[in-house]
């Protein structure tokens, strides 16, 4: 059987894709692919994404430089979640760190804190080319 | 500010919580959360999820005994998406595999293989109470 016919994409056509850093098993992101993206990945060996927001296609580091090259496409159970391993170039995060996942909840739950460095500022990531 | 406020939930109200074994990294599974299991999972402890297909609250080995201990909850830059770090007891999937994620595409992307034992089989888990 195909790996694409055991997945579920939803309604949209969409996938959620957990995005891993191998060689540190640091959780990176989470975006969502529809099958082309999907398909591009696995063919170029570089992360890409549909952007619901922006309602586009895109790759991962296409401005910023801060690629994914793939080592690993997992799926789940159910077929409805990707988990892809990759080696990250710089930050993963827009905002400039290496994980999105950069605040944690302290206590009770109501308060939270930055649990890692800021690689590098936005504006050094993307001002050049905005 | 509070945690709580930097969350997005969807028009359902639901965020998704991706889990991971802390000790190992290992990415356990994806399930989606409400605020309410959130909150539950928090003052617990223990993991708390919606499921979508049941539309119902469960706690995570409350029929298997495969509970996740929490010891970390973080969020990532949009605030969409929750990454919480666990002690799993037992097997995550309920298949039997430690992690949902135990298939893996191979080569072109077309065929894909499984690529860690199955330590329990769903009757051993579940047999008992169904």
């Amino acid at each position: 059987m195909s790996f694409y016919e055991k997945l579920k994409f939803t309604a949209d056509g969409l996938i959620p894709a957990v995005v891993q850093e191998q060689s540190t098993g640091r959780v990176l992101m989470m975006a969502w692919m529809n099958r082309a993206s999907l398909e591009k990945t696995i063919e170029t060996g570089k992360t890409h994404f549909w952007s619901r927001s922006r309602q586009k296609f895109w790759m991962k580091g296409e401005e910023s430089g801060h690629t994914q090259t793939v080592k690993d496409v997992a799926f789940d159970c159910d077929g409805d979640t990707l988990l892809i391993q990759v080696e990250q170039t710089g930050a993963a995060c827009h905002e400039g760190y290496k994980s999105c996942f950069f605040r944690s909840v302290e206590g009770d739950g109501t308060s939270f804190e930055t649990t890692e460095p800021q690689l590098k500022s936005p504006g050094d990531i993307y001002g050049k080319k905005k």
